[in-house]
């Protein structure tokens, strides 16, 4: 079964308000999340007058402080909050190792990540020393310095990292099966991370916000020693320059999305070698970019109707 | 006619790489826009193994400068990129007033706006001393910050600004007829500004990030003077709390999209008395929030069949 971090029974209680993780330690006894419900029922009125009640996805600010300073607000669903904190940290580049970290602790009731790190962030106080407020499509990171982190990264090859129609539409159909909040409530994005050969969805999030989900998505990988060389990560959002990124950085050669992709995205997933599916839904799809990666089929012809005569 | 931003002939062509534009005289002769194109064509191949070429939109980085000081990348088509940083200075509270702005040129060389002031930005002073990054769905804003800006503001009231069913549907129907860069290449968010009473469309912005397209019509909105009381905005894009605060901003009291309300947007919609209109498309849509705006009507009676007998 896949480590589903939304949907499900277990969401619709709460399970604890605070929370403490220890990175290094992901299978610790002691190491508890802190769990916030999903869903909020709301009153609507229709376009005929007609009352009703439906389910909205509920949306938090988490303040992330390291070591006592504010780093960033992130506003989350709260799926899994240790995990979106730790992969948001790896994806800014501000933390490298997980040895880095001695401990993430949430606490719903202030709305707050509190990071505690053995020897400070160096990369963070470069950083702040520049001042620098980034945002828009980009979000929040300093896109010339991802942009120069692409020539460092090598995916694996074509011949070792690769994907067969059969298993692309494997996989979609585990992305269908989803008791997601997004079926219930719309308004949210997910990520899944699928094994390339057995097509296995091994773990899956949402987040109001793509990013939070892909970050989260990464923490999770990290936490647990999860490789990406031979993983697909799909997503609802668009194929972005970013969605690029992070999974570029965790090793993700195929990623795929029921959306579309950008230019900028696709430009780098060209210069990486990454095979990029979009527009991704039942049987049908488009692949963008590492042509070389993907083993496409012909359509199967119709089924011949033979007419009986005489 | 709408003043289109994005869509038409007009865009197919290389209009200028570089302009200036004066923010307070903007009709003046001189004043010219940043134009770039907005397709590219690209090779893909769909799951059976076929060869085609589709358009997908492009998306340029644009780093804003303000008195030569870096302040911003913002990821864009790239449309009308004078008027989204206008948009994104005023929405940011960086900017409270036009005449702050001395020029805004933008040069697609070098990705560079530069935005010249008469006496520099004090807000952007006090806030980069803060050396707060912010990033997620609360999308480069100081979340904070944009919450206590709430209490200030004052939407008309429901019996000066309200919305019909009926408006509200030619609105949607004008959305629908448009020829968008979202329909020829997808992965792009639309804003349409309409007038309430006449249902007319006056502006319409296409974007990779939704956050840009309604900064953009702010841009707009402020450079010819346009307020926003009487008006209804349209998105194609969620209603997330920075969508509502950037149309609470802008006085605009009516807020519609296709796609459904997160918990803190319509917190704050709830807050401001705005009306929220969610999920819409063709004859449907919910109200999410500020009921006493809307005039429903109840729904047409299917016409009766009338079977002759005899």
């Amino acid at each position: 079964m896949a480590d589903e971090l939304a949907g499900g029974p277990a969401d619709e209680q709460v399970l604890g308000w605070r929370s403490v993780a220890w990175p290094t330690v992901p299978q610790a006894p002691h190491l508890t999340e802190a769990r916030a419900p999903l869903l909020q029922p709301v009153r609507i009125i229709d376009a005929y007058g007609r009352d009703r009640v439906i389910d909205i996805p509920l949306e938090r600010a988490l303040t992330v402080y390291v070591d006592r300073r504010e780093v960033v607000t992130l506003m989350t669903l709260g799926v899994r909050p240790e995990l979106l904190v730790l992969g948001w940290l790896l994806n800014q580049r501000l933390v490298d190792r997980l040895e880095q970290i001695e401990s993430i602790t949430v606490d719903w009731d202030v709305g707050a990540a509190a990071v505690r790190t053995r020897a400070g962030l160096p990369a963070w106080e470069e950083r702040s020393a520049h001042r620098v407020v980034t945002t828009g499509c980009g979000q929040g990171t300093v896109f010339g310095d991802l942009m120069a982190d692409l020539a460092d990264l090598k995916l694996p090859s074509p011949a070792e990292a690769r994907i067969g129609q059969r298993a692309l539409m494997r996989i979609l159909e585990g992305m269908r099966g989803l008791d997601s909040v997004h079926r219930r409530a719309g308004s949210v994005h997910g990520c899944a991370l699928f094994d390339a050969k057995s097509t296995r969805m091994l773990v899956f999030v949402e987040d109001v916000g793509r990013h939070n989900a892909v970050d989260t998505v990464t923490g999770w990988m990290r936490l647990h020693g999860v490789a990406g060389r031979d993983k697909v990560m799909c997503t609802t959002g668009r194929l972005t320059s970013e969605m690029v990124m992070k999974c570029a950085h965790a090793d993700i050669p195929v990623v795929v999305s029921r959306n579309g992709a950008t230019a900028m995205g696709l430009a780098m997933a060209q210069q990486l070698g990454m095979a990029l599916f979009g527009r991704a839904s039942n049987r049908h799809f488009l692949c963008y970019s590492g042509f070389e990666r993907f083993d496409a089929e012909p359509e199967p012809e119709p089924p011949t109707l033979r007419v009986a005569v005489g």
